[in-house]
């Protein structure tokens, strides 16, 4: 869809609420430099971050004869935002502060045979009620739950439309999920979720265009362009799991044979194994965990048939990621998912030879590989940062005090704004360096 | 890179004139709805391009009882651009108007053994000198000269870094060209051009994400995305070429085998033609125009060989093509170049099968895949509209009108703007359809 001023005045709220969260505290001044925004525009739009009680004003800098200027953090009591990751084999439940970090976690795992939806619902449920009874007075003021579900969802209508490995076809899961929860309910995919993740808080954070490579049962390539999260016309963009890497090669539950995802998929990292090592102790039937697991140890241990293993599925990898390197010339492509974070260094270093050889010299110049540097489960945080992004996409029309936002709320009179606490700390001239990893 | 205010003050700029070219004659009113902005933005941005000598104040809206409304229209005679498209085999240039009517035309062929930059340079002064003759008056204010060269192009130094089939590397084209042109320059390649070409005055106007695929005797994916072209972080986006499509197959220029290119390029189609029919007389050695040429000629015709060439190369293209859909998730694929130009329904048919039979069912169908609609050579006219942007990035910083306008003119102060010339005409409330074909 083409952008409106409406759109652009949401990426703006977006662009200086990550600043804020990655430099807090900061100036106005700050912010402008840091987002290529004006001031003024900045000041409009930290008035209205603070009108919503996401901000606070945390004291003055120290400026050597000038006017004082002040310092804005997030303020992390402001509102709790929880992200949930179902996942194949579990449901994962964090709820966060405002300053996306972790207060309370629960998890519950899923065995063969209990995916239907009103069994999930009742895991995700039960879940998000031991989180807000943990986090006790922190979760006083629910902002919104994101909730992250395999498969081709639509956003709009919250229809769950495809999950391939539970067989699932439009099945309404934001009903269902609203008939036990409270909140507003913001529900999106893990690919989306992990991108998102990247771009507030990981390494396409203040970079123009990134892919975020999302490596686990199933395999996708979340894009960051311009700063935001591209969506396609559809919401589907990113199904880079089923590009045909060999013709005529392994069959793929889509209908195609050769696809990226039956190559470089948790499941198809175990057929590399079973080709390179048919009686690899690495080999854990049926278990796609454990068998990543060993292979990981084993690569940092020198097996000789781990080692194989990781460079083959590297190569695969590599040629995949070279086409988006070339197509997209992105500033840097992130390694995500479970899958990548336990290959770890050893894939990066076999992907980043692999990527060389096949990409055209000028993009491959310009990109750089990472693994993801966002700690904890990538998908609750950007599951949570759909519901932030809720929050703040229901400003303007009215504060988001009182959980009330979200697209399941009925309009609301604009709240009062809660006076704000300003808290008399002293901070020199010198921005104190922000974290960059949200969780604690 | 991000986007900043300034950029998205000049995407919106981009956006008002080519909602006043493509409706013209418009009120305000109705280019607020057509792009999403505020009637006020609009009125600023309109404001300055009247100053600029580009729009004209045409007559007002018979408006029943409401208070007259001022319609605009391109002012045609505010300035004129000039496109020129080197080629392999040729060079041709094209002088528009500010309504991108062409106003002359002139080519020149260019012989093997004579593509040494020299050469090339002295064949493009030559042409433009001959349009700007041929224009006469309609010359006088030429706003600026956009140039296509094939191969990576560093737009911001001017350097055309490697064009594969003349084997040149890192000349400073744009210096040996304002050695003889007195215009400003725009240096930029042909899959750029095509792909503004297509936002600017074809199937990708309107369209919030499209994806150019370009076929000739290289191929490449344009990217407009957001209403936008996607340049990537060096400028080297849409390499989508060398995409591998066929694991070990065939050998390609850039080093790697199996290549898009190698399918479904020019030469890769003579290659298939040749392995489908070794003897076939549509087969012209070593010239791909007119082998191309009888290929058309053959599928229209019935003749099964060349039937069975383009089902060939379709199920190549398609099976690319459906990467880019499933990845990008864009409204529109649009086919251009003179491949797809030549080839034209009978193979747009056979990809559109093709892309079916791969691409997932979601974004499948929420894409259309069309020929080109851009009549002529669509590089001359993308490239002209490159010279058009400059002079509206110039906008802003001073008028563009007297020709200093361009990364190679010094600063200037602001010049008063000319007075705007009111014709006095009488239009109905329903606007004029705009023409969707911008060349005469
Ligand atoms: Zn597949
Ligand atoms: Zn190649």
């Amino acid at each position: 869809m083409k952008r409106t001023s409406r759109d652009i005045r949401t990426a703006n709220r977006y662009e200086v609420l990550r600043q804020i969260i990655a430099k807090s505290p900061v100036s106005r001044q700050e912010l402008a430099t840091a987002t290529g925004l004006s001031l003024a525009t900045v000041a409009t739009l930290v008035g209205e971050l603070l009108d919503l009680g996401m901000l606070t004003e945390v004291g003055f800098e120290d400026s050597a004869g000038g006017r004082p200027r002040g310092l804005l953090a997030v303020d992390a009591s402001g509102g709790a935002l929880i992200g949930v990751d179902i996942a194949e084999t579990y449901v994962r439940v964090e709820l966060f502060d405002l300053a996306l970090n972790v207060l309370a976690r629960a998890a519950e795992d899923m065995r063969p045979g209990e995916s239907r939806p009103e069994q999930v619902v009742e895991r995700v449920a039960s879940a998000v009620e031991a989180v807000v009874a943990r986090a006790g007075g922190g979760a006083a003021r629910v902002l919104g739950v994101g909730v992250s579900v395999p498969g081709q969802v639509d956003r709009d209508t919250g229809i769950a439309e495809y999950a391939p490995n539970w067989d699932w076809h439009d099945v309404p899961l934001l009903d269902l999920l609203a008939e036990r929860l409270p909140h507003p309910i913001h529900l999106d995919n893990p690919l989306r979720a992990c991108t998102v993740a990247e771009l507030w808080f990981g390494a396409a954070r203040g970079r123009g265009d990134a892919v975020v490579v999302n490596l686990g049962t199933g395999v996708g390539a979340g894009l960051a362009l311009g700063g935001g999260l591209h969506r396609g016309v559809s919401n589907s963009a990113g199904e880079w799991g089923h590009t045909t890497l060999v013709l005529n090669g392994r069959p793929c539950h889509c209908g195609n044979h050769g696809c990226v995802e039956t190559y470089v998929g948790a499941p198809g990292i175990m057929l590399n194994l079973r080709e390179s090592g048919p009686d690899s102790p690495l080999l854990r039937p049926g278990d796609q965990t454990a068998t990543i697991e060993a292979l990981a140890r084993g690569a940092a241990a020198g097996d000789p048939v781990a080692v194989e293993v990781v460079r083959d599925t590297a190569r695969y990898l590599g040629a995949g990621i070279a086409a988006l390197v070339n197509l997209l010339n992105p500033e840097v492509v992130v390694l995500s998912s479970w899958v990548a974070a336990a290959l770890g260094e050893p894939l990066l270093r076999d992907v980043r030879d692999a990527v060389a050889r096949h990409a055209l010299q000028r993009p491959l110049a310009a990109t750089e590989i990472v693994l993801s540097p966002v700690p904890g489960d990538p998908v609750c945080l950007g599951a949570a940062t759909f519901a932030l992004e809720g929050a703040l996409d229901a400003a303007g029309l009215r504060p988001v005090n009182g959980a009330t936002a979200g697209r399941r709320s009925v309009p609301a009179e604009p709240l009062p704004a809660e006076p704000v606490t300003v808290r008399p700390v002293t901070v020199g001239s010198t921005p104190v360096e922000g974290r960059t990893a949200p969780l604690s």
